[in-house]
């Protein structure tokens, strides 16, 4: 896939220097919008609108929706007026409204002043719902037709209004402008007798989602059931748009990498690590690198507390790192599962005791099985092996014990940590490793120091 | 969602306690695969194959895929060799090829028996590709046309051939056995003339992967341009199946799901968390969880040769917590975003010294903000209001020199690991948290001590 791109980036370059735009224009019009934009994405930025302005207008427009929005913003602001109400009518009514959530506001008066008045209405209405609804993701640009419309009737709607809609491949039938069911294109072609009524071969049992469902489980439900679009309904089950699966896929995308960089201790990044500023990774990482370094310092203030224990025993000391480290990565563990079961809507909040149950049942049987290498790791090789006579039974027995309860309490808090913050309303990502690991650190700590208070 | 399947799932076991299987046959047929799938995870297994019967044939086979293999094999068991191909009849040859991949040899030669030929020679045909590439993930039922027909023969043939097909929205054009254009439904029904050949309106422009393709990479090429279904083709450019977007959408998850456990130190599971068992749970997670607390008990080694200085500053102690957790999550942070970027397709190694200047400069910029942090907090704090004095100048600027040169080194380690496990043919996500920070707090600690040395 990369070498096909960069065959076409050379021939570009080539045909720019050479003048040569119109073979350039039959390269570009034989491509994948998508590789259009890319292509946008090398040029300098003074060559953009020239290139631009080769492309056929129905491609051009495609591409446009593509591209990055610095490279969105160039074009506009060098786009006539005319240009810009071409390229305008040309989008579908979804991505208008993302380009205009995107641009700064003088910009954003040029693209609604060349819309016509039910695209910008449209847009209006798609902007006022809640980020990450599904109201936000939807289109207006579906196929209606009526129930008592007949299988040849209804194809030939889809034949003369197909050309300016999302999609096609579903139908939706609507009765005054309620939602009352649905159809593909398959079951209108494969209908035994063109004079069937819709009505007669339409899904009434049919799956939708209200324009303020959470665009998580729109994800959850086009995982499950597959759908290529699923239809998107206000409070009086009227149909007010419809979401395609291209456009949950990127949400898929979006929610696991934001999941995955919150999981790392980091802010969701707006943009792409390589198009990030180094500016903003710092701006994205430092909140909770500061904010988990002056908790640690607490951590340290139990190891002060305990100095006098240390100064008697100072083998005791060599075994902080491992005790910390180990119960860190327990705690990690229970709570990257349950917070990617979460979000796979694998888990809900009333299954914590079953979660509770089940990390303490794992926890004792990792606890039992580190807890024992470790104890002969330490008799055999730091005591036999290395010759370490400080080291002495009671030691590694105070070792490996609290090693194991911290093992223990590790998974159980990594496991309910998530669940809890799932139901306070809080995104369950937070509760991963950094946070985990700061609390499981002190914990491990004050457990080790217990046991060797008590025991020496 | 769960609301709706509560509610089934009640009248479910009402009818079955009344034995009202009528009403029951009638509320299943409006039902979705899925939904039927699921409510039999809920069922107890006798009841399993006498529900099942009541399902009509076509729903029946919708149905079956959709089953735990636990349920799949429960049924087969349980099924007459008549009904056993009824199913098998009803199924997509890439669902079959997955069924035969689950159940265990007596089953698998039983579905082979009673599968028909054709069927049987494309399951092997999948099962020879290898796992996670395209070959494995494709179905050999797709529309196929003839170049010279009309638009309007096309439309004919996908009206007689479109039942069996997975999807008819996208038809593949082949001369001889090559794949030389594809046309969509929409092109064919939106074609002015019905005289209009297919080769007049075909895509020959396509994009496709071969059969050995990396199913990783076939991700990325549906994220990047939103196919509903893509060609696969063998070496000499003929096709021998389709990959379709519903496949491709359970892989994302999937692979998602092994990064993140991955990146949790874990082995990627199974099955999901709430149906995995204790013991598969342990098995997952131990083997990380030992490896790293082994490696850790070096790190502990260590402090040991240092332990002169700490006995000789005790204060030195109480900072080791902050210092291995702050450069823990300094690696981790970065690793995590280098890691998604590869699995995205945003980085190749070939961009390893972008990568490393900008790791050093977000290193350096989140150096400076904790350790200025750091030394003010040690010293207005641990110094003034807790009135520690054992916490001299020096002390303060060997903790935060240290904390510096930590940071900026496990942004580094955490940027380029993942890179050079991809070059060497591992898995990137493996170089994540657990491991990096094993290495940092080793680099922590020895940095640590060699200023506490040279300063102290």
């Amino acid at each position: 896939m990369t070498e096909r791109f960069e065959i076409m980036e050379k021939a570009l370059t080539k045909m720019l220097e050479e003048k040569k735009y119109l073979p350039l224009r039959e390269m570009l019009s034989a491509m994948n919008p998508m590789d259009i934009a890319g292509l946008f994405e090398g040029l300098e930025e003074q060559r953009i609108p020239l290139v631009f302005r080769l492309l056929p207008k129905e491609l051009a427009a495609e591409s446009f929706v593509e591209m990055d929005p610095d490279a969105q913003e160039l074009l506009i602001r060098s786009f006539s007026d005319n240009e810009l109400k071409e390229i305008v009518d040309e989008l579908y009514v979804d991505d208008a409204a993302d380009l205009v959530e995107e641009m700064p506001a003088n910009v954003v008066k040029r693209i609604l002043k060349q819309a016509d008045p039910e695209m910008r209405k449209s847009i209006n209405q798609i902007l006022r719902y809640p980020e990450n609804s599904a109201g936000s993701l939807m289109t207006t640009e579906y196929v209606a037709l009526r129930p008592e419309m007949t299988v040849e009737e209804a194809i030939l709607r889809i034949r003369r209004q197909g050309v300016d809609k999302e999609t096609i491949y579903t139908c939706y039938v609507t009765q005054g402008r309620k939602l009352i069911g649905l159809t593909t294109v398959k079951d209108l072609l494969l209908a035994d007798d063109d004079e069937m009524r819709v009505k007669d071969i339409m899904l009434t049992n049919f799956i939708s989602v209200t324009t303020h469902t959470d665009q998580e489980e729109v994800v959850q439900m086009f995982n499950r059931y597959s759908f290529l679009a699923m239809p998107v309904v206000d409070g009086e089950s009227r149909l007010v748009g419809i979401v395609t699966f291209d456009d949950v896929m990127d949400v898929m995308v979006e929610e696991a990498t934001e999941d995955m960089e919150i999981m790392g201790g980091m802010l969701p990044s707006e943009r792409t690590y390589m198009k990030s500023s180094v500016f903003e990774l710092f701006k994205n990482r430092i909140p909770w690198l500061m904010l988990l370094m002056v908790s640690a310092t607490f951590t340290g203030m139990i190891i002060t507390t305990f100095e006098g224990a240390l100064a008697a025993q100072v083998a005791l000391t060599a075994f902080i790192p491992m005790l910390m480290g180990t119960g860190g990565n327990s705690g990690a563990q229970s709570s990257v599962t349950v917070i990617r079961a979460l979000s796979l809507g694998e888990l809900k909040f009333s299954d914590l005791t079953r979660v509770i149950w089940k990390e303490l049942r794992t926890a004792i049987l990792c606890s039992v099985a580190l807890s024992v290498v470790c104890f002969a790791k330490i008799w055999l090789v730091d005591r036999m092996l290395m010759g370490n006579t400080d080291i002495t039974l009671m030691i590694n027995a105070v070792v490996c014990l609290a090693l194991a309860v911290t093992v223990i309490c590790a998974k159980i808090v990594g496991g309910i940590l998530p669940m809890i913050a799932k139901v306070l309303g809080l995104d369950p990502a937070v509760m991963a490793s950094p946070f985990i690991s700061t609390i499981v650190d002190a914990l491990s700590l004050l457990v080790y120091f217990l046991f060797a208070n008590m025991l020496l």
